[in-house]
């Protein structure tokens, strides 16, 4: 339905007015006939195509009625296909007769001017802007979809800058307005009609402070661009003298998606009337286009790795030469953070999680900083945001509990549960279980998760154990058959079945630890005659066995989907190795210094066994005093930035 | 997808677990398989459904076959249909086999017992709780849809207490239970298993703060009613000594809809198995149930009357008496808000818009206050709050404006927007346009309707206005034919027509205003040659055209639903007689004292005119001196509490 302006005419004098292209007007025929007239006739020149609208039929003229009753309820609609060349160089007649007379007893002239004026974004998700006959006004997800996008400026473009560009109201570089969305006003017509209207950029009251607006003008100098709207500016008067026909605006995104914002923002271009001195101007004509910013998004294990990051500390040369070794294996980048930067803190798995923003034009990756804050605290803000990589972070006012740390935030691969996709994984998070005192993530964290919509979170239940992440019992590796992934679960029970297996044939005096120096070495028979820690152990089982039925329904996964194995109990014996570094078909897992049957680590026998026929190759690296003894392991160690899906979030449907 | 827990077995000991009714167990019957075993057998007591999963085919017991051979991924899966008398009455049996052997190479026992643990609600919104198969983890919209209702005990019982009932933390009488919804928690089977296991319920902690559970175990004295979850308190564990077979508890709504509340609450009961001392239980059953807290719905003038309030002050005596007297015709109690209580307020319209909340077992009515605040600022808490009768307020900190007045908030009768159904209606609510100062409604008031969902607001332009209120230049008559009502806008440019068709007729030397004292009385000659006061009105009217776009395009309507006609002009001339109090078929309208022709205001005719012709009754009200003179009209100085709708909103799909 086009949008329709009612305009009043009179038979005293004539009247003007703008017609704005691809909207109607609606003549108010019956407001001004004259007392005595009983039909009407109307004429337009060949611009103005007219209907008559009555008793609900719509006519369109010229048609055979030269007359038409003066009912209740009779309109004339009026439309203009071509802008004008001149100030009301078309116009429409209006003729009133009596009962009787064949000469009118009144008429009412209007001169219309037909221009242009539209406000267009990359609303088709083309990467550029371009026209649309979509509607502008409204966001849908899905392959079908249509909508803007904004990314949130949060990156740091100018390497001088003190903050993320979003947080200054300055255009300081070319790639700084690259990772801006364009926003294209239009307006075309006689240039007259915008000298005697004025033209308004405004933005929704209600999200104005999620956005900025920067505009240069008909120049292309970086010094011309002013912060013309967002934040207390709602309104921005385009001066025609600064107006061509194409004005381009720069949005950029000041806010990602949070509670009490959904994420999309509205924009209007308004052309506003004033007939008389004195008296307010009346808006006329409104365009509207709504962005939506583009959320957070993270990336599983089975992304191809592109940088992977490891942090020097006093005590782990090796474990940093080992990381390094299979950064290079699977030809991936390696960044050590080096001492004074994390401050002795080691667990760069713990204060950050990478991840990325994505508009049709510009993609860049995002660093989440958790609200951990131990030495690594200022690495993020100083070291890793920068050009095109952008940097967010949420508070935990109520005081960081160890389920903060970002070892408690990981992703699925892409799945499909019950019918409904998830093309872009389900973010897991492990929290507490209803008991006095369980801790949980911080509400903020747990809030702007679930605002990304795009990977809707599950909540697992990781505070039963001592460090608290899901990370100590689960992981993800690619598998080149079935959903493409393995979800990898700590098993002791498997481990015990092991050992019992080694123990009947005959190695129940084979010792764990062997070669680490100062470490008690239990033998197979030792462990499997101490009955505290079995029951330990079955506790500890029946927690993951808890945590398996939720990953099963939430990720829509069959036991097959499951690899159980030895993959490791928690911290009492055997040494967790799910909580491995997956670079591609290149895992990074720790060595746990099983008993040696026959000369080998039956523990590291039996990993391999489950995980090389997946085309997977398995690198043991020593971990032991520099991690374990910690409480953490190689993917506490380490983090990983990662490709970012082929999959453009905007087509799934949340 | 039936909850299922994995349980591991062993050929040492036997192995007692509990089975929750409508649950699955998957045995991990490799993990326990002897070192030699190749292949098993299983079998159960009658009590015990079981079926083999072996490669991704499920066969149920007994089969044809007696052995399955040990694969990785096979699993035995067992459920329950009927409840143990005993604990441990069935069980199961895993015999394993070598290559060779017929006699096993060690056996697993497990020892059952089946239980019955459930948390119901109404899901079924039939107004009581009942058993369903419904999922009711979910809650769904529409005719079809499922879940449970909260309602937000936002009302005050007991006279005696300060505040609304949600606001303490006691159960004070029956009719505050009533007021609640129950949760009603079902344990069966041997009573020692409750004993040995913990059965908690708890509350999400994220909306934890929004609700509140009452428990009187298996009492029905009011005084051993205890809060036992919400706020801080997130989990209640339940003593088995308090806990019959049915626990009822009572559970009310603290907060409605908002941002960043989405109106859902969860609750678990979740039973805990501590097989060890020493160590923390572990979770081995949840049930889940999701509550929607009822939104706050407002009624429109379409609505039949319940109760009319006006206010007494000094000089409007004969106001009270005239809106008295519609009341009376309307069969509708009349509540007169007495001089102590107003303090000279006048503007009851403003203070207070009555709307109601729903759930499947009650219904009540609930008052929103304004952040308005004038002299009626403690009437609705002190008056209109009580037993049954509902209070809500939000505060605009940043200083309320004209347009947070509730003369600015109007909500449509039921409407179809292209196929998209509305059938609780549309609010309606005044804003300001682009320009420097312009006001608007505060964020908290605006984002509460928001947050309601049933009657998506629509935002007009209103702030050209003096006082900037909708109900100015707009107001809904019902109407036997259409969709059941009209919507009159006011149109001066209509009054200017018929002034001069009388001006035409020869009455251009009668006079406004007659028998008014000390108001001046021009003619219609007078007032059609003040060429200032008609480009005012054509101001007025260039801004009532845009609102009427914006209204058809939000509600659906075309032109045949509109009344424009002589439903005047705003402040300077004619008397806004849109601004008035609708009964049903009966119209309170401002009285206009437009110019008599033939003994007769012209004015009044005119509207009769238009009004009549749909069965409804208009009386004229003198509110010149006492509200017209003071920027207010009839409906300004009246407000109407109405019947709640037939439709249940939670039939509908917003």
């Amino acid at each position: 339905m086009a949008q329709q302006r009612r305009v009043q005419l009179s038979t005293q004098r004539p009247t003007s007015t703008v017609c704005v292209l691809g909207t109607e007007l609606s003549l108010d025929v019956c407001g001004s006939a004259p007392k005595d007239a009983v039909a009407f006739h109307v004429q337009g020149t060949p611009g103005v195509k007219l209907y008559v609208v009555h008793e609900t039929q719509s006519i369109k003229l010229p048609s055979s009625v030269s007359r038409w009753p003066l009912a209740a309820g009779t309109e004339v609609l009026l439309a203009m296909d071509a802008l004008s060349k001149d100030v009301g160089d078309e116009k429409v007649r209006i003729s009133y007769f009596g009962e009787a007379g064949a000469v009118p007893v009144g008429r009412a002239m209007l001169y219309l001017t037909c221009v242009e004026v539209s406000l267009d974004a990359d609303v088709t998700r083309s990467g550029a802007v371009s026209r649309t006959l979509l509607d502008k006004a409204t966001w849908t997800w899905g392959p079908d979809g249509h909508g803007a996008i904004l990314l949130v400026n949060c990156d740091r473009d100018d390497p001088e800058a003190k903050t993320p560009d979003n947080r200054d109201t300055a255009v300081r570089s070319y790639a700084d307005l690259k990772d801006m969305s364009q926003m294209v006003l239009r307006t075309r017509g006689p240039r007259t009609i915008f000298t005697g209207h004025r033209l308004l950029l405004h933005v929704d009251f209600s999200n104005a402070d999620k956005v900025g607006v920067f505009y240069g003008g008909n120049s292309v100098a970086l010094e011309e661009y002013k912060h013309v709207l967002g934040g207390s500016k709602l309104v921005y008067a385009v001066k025609p003298s600064r107006h061509q026909e194409e004005s381009i605006f720069y949005v950029e995104g000041l806010a990602f998606p949070d509670v009490g914002f959904s994420g999309l923002v509205v924009f209007h271009a308004t052309l506003l009337e004033s007939p008389e001195k004195g008296l307010l101007e009346t808006p006329i004509f409104t365009d509207t286009v709504v962005f939506r910013v583009a959320p957070w998004i993270m990336t599983p294990n089975t992304a191809a790795p592109l940088e992977v990051f490891v942090c020097s500390v006093d005590d782990n040369e090796d474990f940093v030469a080992a990381v390094g070794a299979m950064a290079e294996k699977a030809k991936c980048p390696l960044t050590v953070c080096p001492l004074p930067e994390n401050r002795q803190d080691r667990w760069i798995q713990d204060e950050v999680e990478f991840g990325y923003v994505q508009a049709p034009h510009k993609t860049f990756p995002v660093v989440f900083d958790s609200p951990r804050d131990r030495g690594l605290k200022d690495f993020p803000i100083k070291s890793i945001l920068g050009p095109d990589f952008g940097y967010v972070a949420r508070q935990a006012p109520e005081h960081a509990s160890g389920l903060d740390s970002f070892g408690n935030l990981e992703v699925s691969p892409p799945v499909t549960v019950g019918g409904k996709e998830y093309p872009l994984g389900r973010i897991l998070i492990g929290s507490s279980f209803p008991r006095f005192g369980g801790r949980r993530m911080a509400k903020a964290v747990k809030d702007f998760l679930v605002a990304q919509r795009v990977q809707a979170p599950v909540e697992l239940f990781s505070d039963w154990l001592l460090v608290g992440h899901v990370d100590e019992f689960l992981s993800f590796v690619p598998a080149p058959d079935r959903k493409g992934f393995r979800l990898l679960l700590a098993s002791p029970s498997a481990c015990y079945q092991l050992l019992k297996e080694k123990q009947e044939e005959g190695f129940g005096e084979a010792a764990m630890f062997q070669g680490l120096e100062g470490v008690p070495k239990p033998t197979i028979n030792e462990i499997l005659a101490n009955e505290g820690l079995r029951k330990f152990n079955n506790y500890v089982q029946s927690c993951i066995n808890w945590n398996r039925d939720i990953l099963k329904r939430a990720l829509g996964l069959a036991e097959p989907d499951i690899l159980w194995g030895v993959l490791g109990s928690l911290t009492t014996v055997p040494v967790p190795q799910v909580n491995m570094l997956v670079l591609g078909r290149h895992l990074g897992v720790p060595k746990p210094f099983g008993p040696l049957v026959g000369g080998q680590c039956c523990l590291e026998e039996r990993v391999r066994a489950l995980l090389e026929p997946l085309s997977l190759t398995c690198t043991f690296i020593d971990d032991y005093f520099s991690y374990h003894v910690l409480s953490g392991e190689a993917h506490c160690g380490t983090n990983v930035r990662r490709k970012p899906f082929a999959f453009k979030w905007w087509h799934m449907v949340p």
